[in-house]
């Protein structure tokens, strides 16, 4: 129903690369080696030994032959796809042939790696001709090696005016009998290098955020069938930054986004699931405050909103530094404006079950209902949620549950972790529904 | 001087969907028959019976049946233009061939009701080559009734990244030959269903604002002489975020929104009408705190800002935690910074008059002036903000005026309700200025 | 490495326009004759003799001799580059004819000013096809007049959709044979008609942001090898409103602005330039609040963040409504992320020269930490920040340099105020770093 997909994953949440070969250690593929051996939640869906940028110049020769090696002996058991990063530049035909040499080595069968290998990452790309030309690569190099055309999928990083533009091409270009773009996969935003090329400034240094280039990744990739990945989040110290970045890429329908460790990895691996248990939010001014749940109450613990009865029934809610007088009806009209509910993946699952049932009952919308007692300064007030739910609120709902979906079939080795996290009922349900 | 538009509205305020067929009521056109009848404010500028989404798939059919019977009974009475709804999907031959039958039934001359149609609304469009096929059966329909090529108007809802790039298409595209694309009235945005199309998520549920979509969607409708539509808002009882999100839309270039009740409607109808009154805001932080006017003075009622007057023509302002020690020009300099106007109907035509006599007597620019006395703490203050008005800014101030005067020529059922809003005299001039 | 740019500047901070024409004064060219005369930071990067908006229509023609007289007489003094702009309207074939005609006029070499012309600004310009129409007049006179074909640069005012559409389309149309758009230099928004082209309102009348026009406006410039440049500021009183939108515009690559006044222009020929002075940001909330440096120290003075030593290297920290009891390490993580440092021009040369040096002793990426003490309520606590450094976050770091080493190469006349404002040993070492 959805625009065709050339690859087997539906999702990916976690772009993790590696430098392929490290100066004055004893062994230089020691970072490729410890990456081809994360498994569970730190092993990436997509992982990238990266023989461009994360590698000195000076070591990619040696780099091509750590992934050659590294690729070869733990392919086999690495459970995320494997796409290496080579060199490219719109502007250098020097750098494009290096990358050209780069996959041919990595992709010789007598080296023993490719058939682990899903597909190459090239970086620097210019607008649609550019990208063209490292397709053209693409195929020369199964030609030569006896691959069948378009197996090696590719990956871009967008990273200049011109790619982003290229973007919307795609779906277009995608078709033409004299490219295999189809072999496309991930679209990867590269910002530093973005905002270089886009020559801009910020006083401290820090990345600008870049909403309409993020908008128009995910969009080139929803309309081309492709996957769209945010780019590096340098502050790794920052998990609690990282996690903001990721909901605000989801609300774009960017799901995956790259990782520069393993622990960026396990946070990037469950920031799209949905949580074990649902939440309550108050949102004050622009802030949203997760309420304490407790027994079946949700407290809240602070000091900018207050609220007290001031008896017949009427109370003063101060919000900041508004101050209302209100009756029990206006009050809980209020605070529904105020709250919002974050289900949780029981809570997903239940309201699908529910909506599937009324559907096969021959009804078109149903009203979901989520009930709970705010406690505020200690004043108690019920209040409850309608959601109308309709074939397209199910379907929009669905999104998270089909990443869940394709996260559990594709990705055994996590298995163990996702019923420690859900419990085993939860995800054997969220495993059917829908289907 | 701008874009050619092929239709008779210059601006469509309110987009309101009714189901044609109701399962389980005494008459399943209870609603499409009601909504017929609705008048003034509470009437749409477009009224759209939907026989997509808000209609049960087995209800189709008798939802057809409906909308002929009812708009032939009432379509010569109905205030706005109509235009149904039928089903359409770019990834699905037989749901467009539905559409397409649909379309047949309805417009059929001898069923009556197709000299009350406007035009029809297809949902779910694609890229460039979708839009040209429902076209292409628009062409048909008109040749097989003997109606007039290109008098059905064609209004698609943009749901997929797919039609997001299409609208940066429809100029270039709508002059060829092979197609009737002029035929094109409203670009609707649909944002439920680009939610799950862009695989978007919120932790809530909620939708994200898609602020780039809405612009493209204003944008593509600037550029080919086309009206921009934001899509439904469905928590019906949140009137003021249903007001905001109204601010923001306009504030793109999106003057119309999708309504879902009666009383949706009258908020969308009034909502870009100036108001009656003129009033002060005081920007707090992020907020704008409408002030209260009472007396020619503007008083602020919060806690948030305070003034006090320490003797010696020297001022003590505190704004959130800032505290600020001024004299009484800095002081002024300062409030002036931080209020800003919000003029009535009478205000704007009052200025359009004016520079229309400054630009007879060969002036190309006048300064505007808006004066008040503030009052915060009991202390109070005289402010006056200047505005330059050249040639560009009196075109731009003009916007919502023409608006007006669409609305008054289009809606002679408003007109009592916009004489009993504003006064007979307001109307009368501003129906004439500008001119 | 990048795009190729066709002309001299690489950056331009400063578009200036002076009314080539003004009634009822002595000397009709009295403001192009003191632009003319501007020198040092009053100058702008690029001149703009105004013959369109600012210039009644009755005064045009008057406009065109005093852009000849004052161009020929003062033209080779000028600091910066001389842009005059001309009537022009993608819908109006009448106004098209007027600039061919004004532009053909101003470049007769018989009048003398055509030495000093740089090339000419096109308001209102339509899609692409529109701007081929004034490339082709730009032609046209380059024959007639026997000057070489695309010696004078074509700059455009992006103010409607179409135009903003066209953006996309420069890169692949400037390479075209059937044209000579690679005369073009500058690509400006005009918000005002912009505004009134797509029809938006706000309440108070004040221009929309539109920050995807400003996206893609930088985007279509970095793509094309152009410059960005953004529309003028009509508040000429509020200098902190004018500083934060040309921050804003820097982060989005837009480094160049309008000015409408002398004083408009040493604020944007000095902005993006970094500062004398580093400075520590606090971030409460949404604001962020520059310290006060005091011997070494950082110190916050608002009331908005309170901190306590309780005793037993135990903390109570308070923002805003929130309260945390912490250690020292984490109250110092805490403070760490609610922190950031804005280098100074002597900052980012130390940085890249230091960098330079690890690059030259074979190390692909160096740790550049920054320190200081925090005091807060009289509670000191040292902060120190660390940031990886490799060649990407090299060459971001270098854009405000290369601008620098841009503005110095091309106006030697602000020279002495460079090195009043930095010393001349900084600006020795920043000339130099880098190449």
């Amino acid at each position: 129903m959805s625009v065709k997909r050339h690859y087997e994953r539906e999702f990916v949440r976690t772009f993790f690369t590696s430098p392929t070969a490290v100066e004055g250690e004893d062994d230089s593929a020691k970072m490729v080696k410890s990456a081809a051996q994360l498994r569970g939640m730190q092993a990436p869906d997509v992982w990238v030994p990266d023989n461009e940028d994360a590698t000195a110049p000076s070591m990619r020769d040696e780099g091509v032959e750590n992934i050659v090696e590294v690729v070869s002996e733990h392919g086999a058991d690495f459970p995320g796809e494997i796409h290496p990063r080579v060199v490219w530049h719109r502007e250098r035909p020097t750098t494009r042939y290096q990358g050209f040499q780069q996959m041919l080595e990595i992709a010789d069968p007598d080296n023993g790696a490719v058939e682990y290998i899903d597909g190459f990452v090239i970086p620097e790309v210019g607008d649609i001709d550019d990208w063209k030309k490292a397709d053209e690569f693409f195929t020369i190099i199964e030609n030569e090696h006896g691959l069948e055309e378009g197996s090696l999928s590719m990956s871009v990083i967008v990273e200049s005016g011109e790619a982003e533009l290229a973007l919307g091409d795609l779906r277009e270009e995608m078709g033409k009998p004299s490219n295999n773009l189809e072999r496309l996969f991930l679209l990867v935003d590269g910002e530093v290098d973005y905002t270089k090329d886009m020559r801009a400034m910020t006083p401290t240094g820090e990345l600008p955020p870049w909403p309409e280039l993020r908008h128009n990744t995910s969009r080139g990739a929803s309309a081309a069938g492709l996957i769209a990945v945010d780019g590096p989040y340098d502050d790794i110290r920052d998990v609690e930054g990282y996690r903001e970045r990721m909901t605000e890429n989801r609300a774009k329908g960017m799901t995956g986004i790259w990782s520069l460790t393993p622990g960026q990895v396990v946070e990037a691996n469950k920031a799209p699931l949905p949580p074990k248990t649902g939440s309550w939010l108050l949102q004050v001014g622009d802030r949203e405050i997760e309420l304490e749940s407790e027994d079946g109450r949700q407290r809240y613990e602070g000091n900018e909103v207050s609220l007290e009865e001031t008896g017949d029934g009427e109370y003063v809610l101060r919000v900041g530094g508004d101050e209302q007088q209100l009756d029990e009806d206006e009050l809980r009209e209020e605070l529904l404006d105020m709250t919002a509910y974050v289900p949780s993946m029981d809570d997903i699952v239940d309201s699908m079950e529910e909506f599937e049932a009324a559907k096969e009952a021959g009804k078109g919308a149903i009203a979901m209902t989520q009930a709970t007692t705010l406690a505020i300064d200690g004043v108690e007030i019920d209040i409850s949620k309608d959601r109308m739910w309709d074939e397209a609120t199910y379907q929009a709902a669905q999104t998270p549950i089909t990443l869940f979906q394709d996260v559990y079939e594709h990705r055994p080795d996590q298995h163990e972790e996702l019923e420690e996290m859900y419990g085993a009922d939860v995800v054997e349900r969220a495993t059917n529904v829908g289907n």
